[in-house]
């Protein structure tokens, strides 16, 4: 179903009571394609996801932003592995009654993607990874390092201010692009999720660090991972380095590369006329491996 | 002007005197864009070009293929420097009265395009930069490594079969899509170049020899390279690894990287759609930096 002007900025927050918890989600678009579930980055709420991204997405498909355990209004805990964020996603979908769809995991939502295609296969489609890293990666969500550290002390930093230095890079162009990014997402006024507070943090930190760790052969559960996907990042992501992108770009059997220059976490959000461009041509392609 | 039909496979060899050599080239298409000037790779010649990328580029712009001194029917030595390449190139675009072209540098190509972009910036608008290397690159063809020794030496190759070999994976597909390539490039049968001799070998590895040193900072001199590049590489090259790709992305200011899965040296002819649909946006992008 297309619903006529009903975008990330002003749909409403739905709740769905599943066998695990009950989810806020918000679901928008429409058309023939599978619906798109976007999975969100650390201490992220649904409103975090911007507009310029979300809503052109929509135009062909549904786009579906969905709101893990423990984070905004979704009841229960936060999990402290990726692998438990999977299963919440996978009580979502089952409640949603969705049988086929394509994910867009950005950061941390990367990485629930990865294991949801493990775990359920034949639920999806095709993947985009955004910022994010294969188990076993490297340098992850490290907020210890000082570059990092500089930024999440800063006390001058107010509302968005803090994202839009972790997320762009320092360069005119890309401090610009992060403004208006904050703009974008402050056009929603209502029905807004509540932030994250330092237990959402912790636990997805702990999901990290168990994300980190290498078991049995690096990179080797990638292979199983035959869905076309296509990774996506900054050449200078502080937080999740481009190079955990290289290793899923060389390990996974069938992903493209995309990299944006003078861009950091955010890429897609700086780069979102790019972005969705590539992922419109990428998730419509009818071809097995390229867009 | 268009040249209705007039493709890679029976456009007709020009030859022009410059102040330097006469240079081999073949023009065909047609539009406003710039030019679009296709630098060849280590021994290739005019009948290298795949006219699965070749021609659909040539639908909004003029394609001009360029032989260098001593390759081909081109007059003259070929140079044991990527500088005196460059030198051939930058004469050849004078004597056509070329004020700006973009550039589809492959291999060592690309490696030219950069020395032109550095020597000459007004020149060059945009620039592909597919399978190459910055100058401080790493493993730059390096033909007596035992997997290029294995292929080079295979005398139960015969004609574009150790191309094919050296381009393409080991994969089905990917050798599917070489054989493919091979059919492509024998569809010329008539005003074909002479192949490259062990002379053209010998100064080409050379200049690639030359182009590994790393002098002052490395990478330094990608810097002042601000035209927007798309960089693309196979994530399995072996003549020229991926990374030398990861280094131009990092390091030009304004360079998108796009790679391939399964694929080696050859991704645009193997991918040859979606690189036509990847360049085709990316030189026809108002934008600054991304497609």
């Amino acid at each position: 179903m297309l619903l006529g002007g009903m975008k990330v900025i002003n749909t409403p927050t739905q709740f769905i009571e599943t066998k695990l918890e009950t989810y806020a989600y918000r679901r928008f678009g429409g058309g023939a394609a599978p619906p798109l579930i976007c999975l969100q980055h650390f201490t992220g709420t649904l409103d975090n996801w911007d507009p310029a991204v979300t809503d052109p997405l929509a135009r062909d498909r549904e786009v579906i932003l969905f709101e893990s355990a423990g984070v905004g209004r979704s009841t229960g805990e936060v999990p402290t592995t990726i692998r438990g964020m999977a299963a919440h996603l996978l009580a979502f979908a089952e409640a949603l009654g969705l049988t086929r769809v394509d994910l867009l995991g950005f950061s941390l939502g990367g990485m629930v993607a990865q294991e949801v295609a493990l775990i359920r296969p034949s639920l999806v489609r095709r993947m985009l990874l955004v910022g994010t890293a294969p188990e076993g990666g490297e340098d992850i969500m490290h907020l210890e390092k000082p570059e990092l550290r500089k930024i999440l002390e800063d006390r001058t930093l107010s509302g968005y201010q803090t994202l839009v230095k972790l997320f762009f890079t320092p360069s005119e162009p890309s401090q610009a692009a992060g403004q208006a990014f904050a703009t974008r997402l402050g056009a929603r006024t209502e029905d807004r999720e509540p932030p994250s507070g330092p237990k959402v943090a912790q636990a997805q930190l702990a999901a990290f660090r168990g994300w980190e760790r290498v078991e049995g052969e690096r990179f080797g559960k990638l292979r199983r991972i035959t869905q076309p996907c296509l990774v996506v990042n900054g050449v200078r992501d502080m937080m999740i380095p481009v190079r955990n992108s290289y290793f899923l770009a060389e390990h996974l059997p069938s992903a493209m590369l995309v990299t944006y220059p003078d861009a950091g976490h955010g890429s897609l959000f700086q780069f979102h006329d790019s972005f969705v461009r590539q992922a419109t041509l990428f998730l419509d392609s009818e071809e097995r491996r390229s867009t």
